[in-house]
């Protein structure tokens, strides 16, 4: 039995599916190799290219996020081939995992989990890589787990100072069409990225953008790889249709999320999320909590980690939370486990749904017996009377 | 163009669907003369008796609450008939003006909208009718225009004490699923209801519980009806069936309504209203705004009335914070209007829903420039600290 | 448990309900008195119109078919009204008894359940009528209970040739939407219509189309009336608002319904009914059996009944057809009960749900051993194949 | 603009969703990482279980079945390895493939695209294996471009009478849920299968059922992999969760499904498909025309598909039935494009939408100008009389 009212779903997503999504997807399926398909495969492709901010190709896979990075890696490397990656936190950690799993050889930059990718760090080890072994650079754009966003814009041009030839390749899993992105202006050579964060769909699509010079790269790769080889994808895609079963319903609920994105404006929707995580840290600083991440450039605006007081514990809170307020806050990850709670302000969010939301942290932190310093949510009103 | 995340629908009815309703009623159409409708009407009957505390019959018609107000009366009075009215509020108002309009006459007695019915009035009215010329007391039990509760058993002791053979017919639109209420216990002949407040429904449906003595009347009541007419329904539910086509897809989700309701349990729901009927009283004189309802044993637990400061218009108020924080309020009504905004937390609600509603009415008054005294939402939290 | 795939649903109403119908209704609840309501309210009693062929105004009850005649004699006529009916089938029969009871004289010409209205006949009775004592004549356009559509152009023509003051009230109950229909054209006071038929939605929602001679007539007409009064309704859907709380849900179906009749085209969609009409009635008589719709001027295009052989009972029929092959037909009504089965083929409806349909009927009457003497449906499947 | 009534999806999958399934879905996406959503993977991968016919695991991707193909292969095989493989239509061709470019060895036994494997080829294959270099046995249970269903249980006979190590790999991607099926008692040692076929759901989600020997393979199998790799999917169910976000409105249509088919009872639905098949073919005789399955051991339950006469085209006889009668069929595939068309008759079906499926295609074929001998209609019918 489910408590009464809305669950609040404020994990850093999967995030609150519009109800309207939800409707677009419970349509009868159709013949994926038919007429009205094709129509849906060309508008979908065309819409989803503002978003990435590209004018080139975007892949879509009928799979989560996880594979998407896979395809990036196997599309443009070759086995023992040199990535150069970051420990920004948990999910930066995983891709090189993967990475490493899929034969690459991986020059990790460590990390303290509270900082993004250092512009230049890149530019050091690039400019120390005079013979060009480092085949890319690995980008995780917006931490899932620390609510840290990288400088990606600044990363290009340490690449660029450095005068590498590296591949850019950036995870946005949990921050496009949440926080602005620009593929092509970047140069950034594949862009991954998830259904289920700032485009409001459940979970089961992902995507790479791809530049030219990972078309480039894809033609010479030597990685073994079929369901996640572009080339085949992009040939069928030319013709409205995909070389494999794709997922019909959730390619519905992505037209009505990207109708929604353009309804709204994509710099509507960036500077909406910029004011709740504003006002959302102005709540974590008024109850005399930490905010996780250390740079004042680099807080997410779709999530916000948070330090438990040294003595409590965040997933005990997180259950406090859960069980009195029907509330799911994103738990402290690797590392971070126990640590910080997550907030997710990202996607289909308004001021009231984020007011609640803290006014849930409030109370949880109150009945968790955690000390609070002050109310963040009258904190947050404050900022929220802005625009 | 929709604003970003979900609306919220804090009039005090409808309410927030929940969307487990709303699937419900997505079903397709079936055969209201077949076998699985018979099915469905029987459960529907049986589950409907507890919410209104009744082991009798209760008549669904398809048709809003209006309806089934005249049903009410043209089933138990005839033309010429005198029944008791009371001014409690709009609705009040508004149901006695339909008697009138069907032939009845009316002894109206006055209120300031700020009070439920008098249950000493009540008994002053009928031992001054000794003739036993009233045939029938009209209750509204929660004005959902003013949130005040009329207290209905001590009405009833009243009318006892007196000793006088009245109906008494008693409206629960906004209050059936939200505030405990007893049909059989307190000796009501009608009770009116609709499905889109504590039902949790959209509107379309309506109700009458009907005592045996109010059946009794409906063999003498020489009123006109057809559509209303209680016997033919009674006959044909007897089989499983309506004597005129049934909203069907609303009877489906009026089933998951009520199996929610059983499942949270109805005390549970009734102790969830108080709550948070009372955490926004707190709120509202945080605000150092004052609440209508002018008696403490008659505050409504499904909608909070409030009044405006002098100067200030409750209509500029509701459009500023359906404008800025996409969340519609209950405007005043009747000789209210532009005086009191309405709140309403009834239905599928929960704390989180309540403090983003609050915060929605606090970010208002800023916004529209009514002074406000304090932090009505630190004051909400700290009563939904407490069970 | 329901059996697998598809219920074919094919009484005459309710419809099969498009699945983007369904998803409309399934949006949650908004507030009937904010401006997205107006807006839709106004969109709705625009789209409306041409469906009636009207360019006047459409009455919306949230309420199902049986009160909207209610309306339609209760709006225009006074107690002791002399009304002329013709006993085209059950549901002219009880329209008649309706008006009884509503307090109105009928004079009920005898029919044999076969034929429409007979316009000389109208001719012949209101000429009778010197004194102008009849005050309306009501007829059923398309009678659901045996399939005759009567010819409502040329009862109007009797009255004009009779230079009769009579109104004319139409029930078009199971036409409008499917049946070429023109309340102007054909003078028609007031038009009685339902949600669940042509119009493709649950039931729920009922209509009365308007003329000025009827507006003119609720001004004198002094039946008590109050739910179905027109005259608030009229005067608070000018600012885009009900008198009392509409039916939301249904009147987002509606929106869609009648974008889908405006997009398909009305004569595409009358003459898409007309065709499986022609096919079903080639399919019964290849079967053998007689069509109950005696006058080949009269067929019904939304619906068949279907004469049983001596001996053989079409609720057996059906309930065989509805446990074997999961469809469920119409049943015969009052006097017709056991002797006709109904086949609806109107709604959201193509030739192959007509081919499955007929199928159904095939599998059916062999099953129950009715003598069946040729393939009713290859003699459909001929007439399909033609335009 | 839609056609009026409903599109018949008779292409042998995805198939025709049933709108249970399509409401399950559209609830609102869960937490992953919560206590629901562990409840829901525990439910799921014990309810999947009785479907494979295993007591073993089931390992559950959010990807389409072109996925699980690979993850069988890389989980249990390493590059150089030699599977044998049988060319028995498009399906298996294209699986191959994949194979090839994974870096296996192909031992490919040519076919004529009418005809299952041969037991005996498989026998006399791995008998002349006898340094026992073949790996894996890729079997397609039932080919999806061919109406031809290989006999899994003989296959595995002939391996076990070769007494040879081979793994044996199959494919049961159109015949899961629509044809009895039994992974342990066959001794099959990976079971690969998708979503939208005999499980009803929209695509999007992919298996693998593993056998122990299949596990003890995986552990020292060197193909590269990670989204794939059974092993973290295993240990992450064990706790109710994923690796990986997973696809959580596709599991919950998913939970419908599995329900449907318990309630039906699987040799129930296993007999409804065998039902239909012959039906199916009885038309297609009796138009005059020729089932592309060749042995009658081996005709498809699923699908039929049916050889064009000579001069006549298949994609315009689709082009034909899709734009006049709304109904999508099967496409001739790889060598037998333009020459067959397949006719799915596997999912949520039902005997009357057979018999449309049935009329549309003899609709299609006279409007075709295709010769047709004879009713199909009417001899489908006269199968569908017996049970």
């Amino acid at each position: 039995m489910r408590p009464s009212g809305r669950h609040f779903l404020q994990i850093p997503g999967p995030t609150n599916t519009p109800d309207r999504v939800l409707r677009a997807m419970s349509a009868p399926t159709i013949d994926h190799r038919g007429p009205e398909f094709a129509a849906l495969t060309r508008e979908l492709l065309d819409a989803l290219k503002p978003v990435f901010g590209t004018t080139g190709p975007v892949v879509v896979y009928p799979a989560s996020g996880t594979g998407a990075w896979e395809a990036a890696l196997v599309n443009t490397l070759s086995p023992g081939d040199r990535v150069l990656c970051f420990e920004t936190g948990h999910f930066a950690t995983l891709w090189q995992e993967m990475a490493r799993r899929l034969g690459l050889r991986v020059d990790l930059v460590p990390g303290d989990w509270r900082h993004g990718v250092d512009p230049d760090e890149v530019a050091a080890r690039l400019r120390a890589d005079g013979a060009g072994l480092v085949k890319a650079v690995l980008v995780v754009h917006n931490e899932t787990s620390t609510g840290v966003t990288s400088r990606v814009a600044e990363v290009r041009r340490a690449i660029d100072a450095a005068g590498h030839p590296a591949l850019l390749l950036v995870d946005t899993i949990s921050s496009l069409g949440s926080i602005d992105y620009r593929h092509d202006e970047w140069g950034v050579d594949v862009t991954v990225a998830g259904s289920q964060k700032g485009l409001m769909l459940p979970p089961g699509l992902s995507f790479n953008a791809v530049s030219d010079k990972a078309l480039r790269a894809a033609e010479t790769a030597r990685s073994v790889r079929s369901f996640w080889d572009w080339r085949p994808v992009l040939e069928a895609n030319a013709r409205g249709l995909f070389p494999y079963t794709p997922a019909t319903n959730l390619l519905y609920g992505l037209r009505e999320s990207l109708r929604m994105l353009a309804e709204e404006g994509l710099s509507t929707v960036y500077a909406r999320h910029l004011r709740h995580a504003a006002a959302t840290r102005s709540a974590v600083r008024a109850w005399g909590l930490e905010v996780l991440c250390a740079d004042e450039r680099e807080h997410s605006a779709s999530l916000t980690a948070v330090l438990m007081p040294d003595g409590h514990d965040a997933d005990r809170l997180r259950a406090v939370i859960l069980e009195r307020y029907d509330m799911s806050l994103g738990a402290g990850l690797g590392r971070l486990a126990g640590r910080v709670f997550r907030i997710g302000h990202l996607g289909a969010f308004n001021d009231l749904m984020l007011a609640g939301t803290l006014a849930g942290v409030q109370l949880g932190l109150v009945a968790a017996g955690v000390p609070v310093k002050g109310s963040g949510i009258d904190a947050a009103l404050e900022r929220l009377q802005q625009p």
